[in-house]
């Protein structure tokens, strides 16, 4: 089967950007990497931005393909370029529409970036419990507060931030171009993987937007929009990752001697590899299940309404928590496979092992959401699947 | 979403034949029960059949929400209902036009059965070295050999024997029917789950049919096609055992009280049900994308050559060997909730995790499929998912 | 390393008695069978009892080692035989020295048996929440209630009830003769595995025996102590059918040929074999630490005391917890073996799989054990192991 | 229980030298880092070695404790200190009385060090395979190859390298003073985990040595014997690495707030704490019941001849993989249970976890030690544990 145009172009730009390149991706460089600028020469980046403001509106079905290749060749680089679509799609259903086409317009025409201020350290995945603050000032509002983790703010043009708000909605989602005064960045996270992306702790202080930055609708419910689609996407990477195991290990077993025979042909790594086989489609199916449910909702005329009203999708939290856990098996046993030199840099395998990990801690761990799984899709009687 | 008339009418029958038999359902009554008769009242016996023999023409995809529907109610008799189309589809690609009308036709006019004659005690898994043979005599074909596990041969109208030729194919097909003189029922096996089903050891002691009835093809190659639907149903078994796992947990946890408070109102509990539901889920996508893609290529024009190409599709061998393992840890997990009581009778969890066990067992080990999976679609690296 | 005279004698017993006898052990015939009269013409019944009253003294360790030879042969057998052990110690600590003398001396003599009832159905694994009740009246007490669980009970000599009382103690335990009128055998169960073992429901009406009849201490504290020592021996169970499913897989593999050679020479069945070795190691290190910790309190002169104060051994609920989760993990590979022929009663690994099951259900699940595990023995730091 | 004087002094040095030193720790800072001597200071190094050649002649069991309680502070620093003793036990047995009074006797009261060459390249695991040669010429051995993994060996006072002999024995270990010409460090390798430990590829060009510097016997089986305690401190680290995520847990989920309340109240925490504490008591024991059997043996009068005999002991096998898979385990499990936080260089856990990964991949994966467990102890019957 043909891939189409733009797999070969990821697949491309993946071959001669990130292959290779795993101690730069590693190494906790300045961001942005001058590879992202690359992406964009593709004519890529931002490739799910609707066409009405100038994008290619490929799919979150498409966008998961597009991540899991990306992720094959590294999963913060991934990370970095699909990110903004959590904070993306929750501007074009619930922003005004004219402050959603001139951000996302400018998003699109620059190769920009976009960035949620959502966890604070105190709150942890609990947002009910955030205290940033959002108040009413004139025609203005003001933010207050401090986010604990948020990727690719620094370079980005403009923030969705998360705040608890005095009026009736009780939280509100806002959104703040990134040179507001008063928004700076405390600190770059030293990450355990992901090491390409950039992770960013950022103050708030006296923050001043327009009231019509405010988008519409309860902030954490736009939150649980947005997020259905970058857990998708997250899960995604570990697709990605574990393709990138899976030929990592078949590479190393072409040559490797194992009594008199090269360990390719050897039954209990054939047994481990063919498992590993069987868990990859099992993701891929899941990412694509997932992400053609989305794309159906969205390909509805009343889709911004119908998110409200879904709010977190089962399949999001599934995806998310199934490819996580699937993928830190597929690493935690092929972290074994290499000997002595697995455990040192110069092997691949420690890096996609640190990579991986991060699939089931980013965007909820696995009680949070198992929590949520058994309270929205589990005692409702009528949703279990 | 309102269900299809199909899946309703099966919903029906399980609440009214099967939820609360488990007693019966479970003691090896003699087969068929009479509970088969009512299901062929429902007009659906067969339904996967062809509509050019009379059948409901229903898809795998269809196949899979109709047999997780009656594993809901009972393993046994959903694999009892579905195991037929093994040996079916087989004569429907393989047989020549006519014998393949006259048998199915029949088999759809009468809601009868049809049974598959392939494992052996020696050979087990390797069908290479079955040892049951077919010789041509004249216009005539003699089978001699003896077949270990076959299920719904004593009541079945026509089987399908695989067997060793020594003609250039190896191996053939051969259509045998029930009656023909020389096969004998040797005994029904005391299974350690799915007791509403029968097993058989069938012995063919120099068993005469016309030459006519050797299907086209390689007889091991023709049952590679035939098993990839009836692999995928057998995962899809495991996940109607499991969603009726997930409910008999959550019966039980309603009432039962745990520290002062309903077990369902319970952390730990419910971040087991969590997992289960995002495993339900995950269950439920792999077979139906399984499903889609073998409906994808049954509905080409030379179906039967395509298949016989791919032989054993990766996509059967993943839903099975998940559904069987992701069942068996389902089942497990729960086989621990219910108590003392849940290792007593008065409970049905030990009916559901002794039914859930075949899954893994059943048309190829996870052994068997593992090994399978890496010679076919690792090694070869254009093959890989 | 040459064996001590005990253990030879019950292998003697484990080999004519139980091997082979599969059938019988596994269909509930009725209670007690008569193999029980010949393990006892062994002089082994009831080994554990002091020597003051007439018993062997052997220790806890050596129980161990006893218990797993006998579970090799039949789990329900060796649960059969040990579980007194539990009610014997209760009553050799904490009853009247009189008291103690006359029904330990008689279980010795006569190589009798005796059960605890503890566990009812609502109250579940909190036994603070049973509702059976004990009341003085006059120089008498009166029991009466109903119990869910209780094994040995109809062939016992004696009694030991936990009940709620209306005195200081909250909860005492009270020997009750089992020919005491009032005390009736509701029904035997029909349990899923150890099924040659018999575990009733029983009811208390008006049941009375003398004051004296009461244990010192409260009731669930006694329980606690009693069950440190048939926890340890339900891990050892565990131990006994792991050793028994290594050897039923190796005299399999020996035979079964695969790909043209022995399974046994068949690198994932090695592997597979390899981890069964170690686990059954740690198994037993676990088990004989145990008992050893176990020993040296009851060696101490002021043991009945210390054993109060300590209440439930951190080591007690490990070997049970880590012998159920292991030996389950054993038996559930182990089952996926066989083939077809495991899935059927020619094979007995449907039996122990069955069998294993218990460990990790009766005395309390694994979520109970955790839970007490977690609030006696981590949140107190000086504690933690 | 009061320790022993010399586990307070260890835990002293933990607290003073190592708790708190993470990121010096992780660094990979030049060999051998200060705190080494720091070490030496409290006067425990290579607390192994007989009194006869100066030393405190600590047993394995007590070796358990102490490496527990230094990998409770770091594993690398646990490690650099006790791999020693894979060298020190081959030359105590195996080497002329001269040859070892005067190596170790040094060693000892130097505080020094040794190392031994034994894994290459191409050999792996196989060290059948290995190409290192030595030869006779003259009064003297001649050794030339090169070693892949060698921990401590540039600032080792002496080494033992395993090579290739022409002679009959076909494989010799041999005793290397560190600055013989010829021994070339090639490079320190940048290390997953285990930072504080520097191991290195090290080149042996024409290195000539008194052929008296010969041990006696195979040279392969040396190896076997002296990797019994290795292996089992290795797992010793993995027990206290175990610990200090226990710890590290409970001070997190102290403060943590979850849904308004500590975490550390929260039921699915305290059940997998719980379980950790299981895990942890299963490890202690089995490492401390592998350490007692092999002191044992050590204290047999003829215990050199008797572990060649016994060559590889199973408890050392089961030891290493049963503590190397229980600790991945718990690392796991722990590392998704600090948020985003706990992905950061901030928190420890990323480092506990890369430490970890060590014990299942050092000195024999568990694919190697399944096998050889599986060879050595399952297919001779009588060895069966």
């Amino acid at each position: 089967m043909r891939q189409p145009e733009y797999l070969r172009t990821v697949q491309s730009f993946v071959r001669s950007e990130l292959i290779g390149q795993e101690a730069l991706l590693d190494s906790l460089a300045p961001a942005p990497l001058p590879l992202y600028d690359r992406f964009a020469e593709t004519g890529l980046a931002n490739w799910w931005l609707p066409k009405e403001v100038g994008g290619l509106g490929l799919s979150l079905a498409e966008s998961v393909r597009i991540v899991a290749e990306l992720a094959y060749g590294d999963a913060g680089v991934a990370f970095t370029l699909f990110i903004p679509v959590l904070t993306s799609s929750m501007v074009n259903w619930y922003a005004e529409p004219e402050l959603a086409e001139r951000y996302l317009g400018r998003m699109s025409a620059e190769n920009g970036y976009c960035a949620t201020l959502g966890s604070e350290h105190e709150a942890g995945s609990e947002l009910v419990r955030i205290s940033t603050t959002v108040r009413a000032d004139g025609d203005a509002l003001i933010l207050n507060g401090m986010k604990a983790f948020s990727t690719d703010t620094d370079f980005a043009q403009f923030l969705v931030v998360i705040a608890k708000s005095d009026g009736p909605a009780g939280f509100q989602a806002v959104l703040v171009p990134r040179d507001a005064p008063g928004v700076a960045i405390d600190h770059r996270w030293d990450v355990n993987g992901l090491r390409a992306s950039a992770t960013y702790q950022v103050s708030l202080t006296d923050v001043r937007v327009p009231a019509a930055n405010a988008l519409r609708g309860n902030g954490l419910r736009l939150l649980e929009v947005g997020l259905n689609a970058s857990r998708i996407l997250i899960a995604a990477t570990a697709l990605g990752i574990a393709r990138r195991i899976r030929d990592t290990c078949m590479d190393y077993a072409k040559d490797k001697m194992v009594k008199g025979a090269p360990l390719a042909t050897n039954a209990v790594f054939a047994a481990k590899l063919g498992q590993f086989e069987m868990q990859i489609e099992v993701m891929a199916n899941q990412c694509l299940a997932a992400a053609r449910e989305y794309d159906a909702i969205a390909s509805q005329p009343d889709a911004a309404a119908e998110f409200l009203k879904l709010g977190t999708l089962r399949s999001a939290l599934s995806t998310k928590m199934f490819c996580g856990q699937t993928g830190w098996q597929i690493a935690s046993t092929a972290s074994e496979m290499f000997g002595g030199l697995g455990y040192t840099s110069d092997a691949v395998i420690g890096k996609l092992l640190r990579d991986m990990r991060y699939v089931s801690i980013i965007e909820g761990g696995d009680d949070v959401l198992r929590d949520l799984m058994f309270t929205r899709y589990v005692v409702p009687v009528s949703k279990r699947g």
